[in-house]
């Protein structure tokens, strides 16, 4: 079965390998993974593994996609549940928030694969949001002090500093913050 | 002279190899910066460097907090200018950005000496903020939507999350959205 959608990997045996990445990133930490146990985990040789990830980090970055493609197919009508459902599943998820928080700090290269990733996903997130926002202020739930531009850039900044904040000190109730920002722009 | 403040170096060299590499960092982007250079820079021997810093990245994190001494010694009156005055200044240090971004990631592992500056300099500034949010709150110039504590949280994250996708998209006016989110709260 081939996936869908913006980051759809293209044949099964590179979602195999994203998948298996996924796996391991989420048990041992992505620090920890490598091309090997990759690899092995889908039971190819590491010549193969390469033959569609032309790195490691370039296989890293296809696992963020991967698991925003999984957010993507949730109801984002309701904004804030949308948003506090992520924030809430990643507080169940350091190791991928790492991966993340790695990854983003590695995008301000331009020869980095996460350099594009990041650019096209800001983008795509941000019309997304922008239009529920746009949809909540015209149903009266959310007020028209911030453009709904602002407050999608907002609030997906907001989500990005505060898993930084929360893999330092992780009693930080990220889907809370979240949640009394929206009321107050209520 | 000894600088004081909670990041006071302690020794004139100290102060010397963290401003040795603040400019190295500023210039070339702190990927770039080895011990070798800073201890040239300051005229010293590479093992001389390692006396005072035991490691490259235990120096990296000393740079950032030499330049949040510099922030802390301005006026936190008033909340709004303070926090745009910091965006607007790191709009123009691209590589000051990235060394934070990059630290900020490292700080989840318990090991890294990122980690034991980051909980302290959350801890820190946002007691900062929390007094600056609430005085202004007192004075009538922010409603009370949304908590001191909160506020404060959300602001700091907001900023940190504002400089990841800086990097990435350059366009971004950091400054702009904070004073939006601010102007949306009062």
């Amino acid at each position: 079965m081939t996936r869908r959608g913006p980051y759809a990997v293209g044949t099964e045996r590179k979602a195999q390998l994203v998948r298996a990445t996924e796996r391991l990133v989420l048990e041992h930490g992505h620090q920890n993974v490598t091309m090997r146990m990759v690899a092995a985990a889908v039971g190819v040789s590491e010549a193969a593994a390469y033959h569609h990830f032309s790195s490691r980090d370039e296989l890293l970055v296809a696992v963020i996609g991967f698991r925003d493609e999984g957010e993507g197919a949730r109801d984002v009508v309701d904004l804030v549940h949308h948003l506090v459902t992520i924030a809430a599943e990643n507080q169940r998820s350091p190791h991928a928030v790492e991966l993340f928080a790695d990854m983003a700090a590695k995008a301000s290269d331009r020869q980095h694969p996460a350099h594009a990733f990041f650019a096209d996903r800001y983008a795509r997130i941000t019309k997304t949001l922008e239009e529920a926002v746009l949809a909540d202020q015209r149903a009266g739930r959310l007020s028209t002090r911030l453009s709904a531009h602002a407050t999608a850039v907002t609030l997906i900044s907001l989500m990005d500093g505060l898993q930084t904040r929360w893999l330092v000190t992780p009693d930080l109730d990220m889907a809370d913050h979240l949640r009394q920002l929206i009321d107050a722009l209520r």
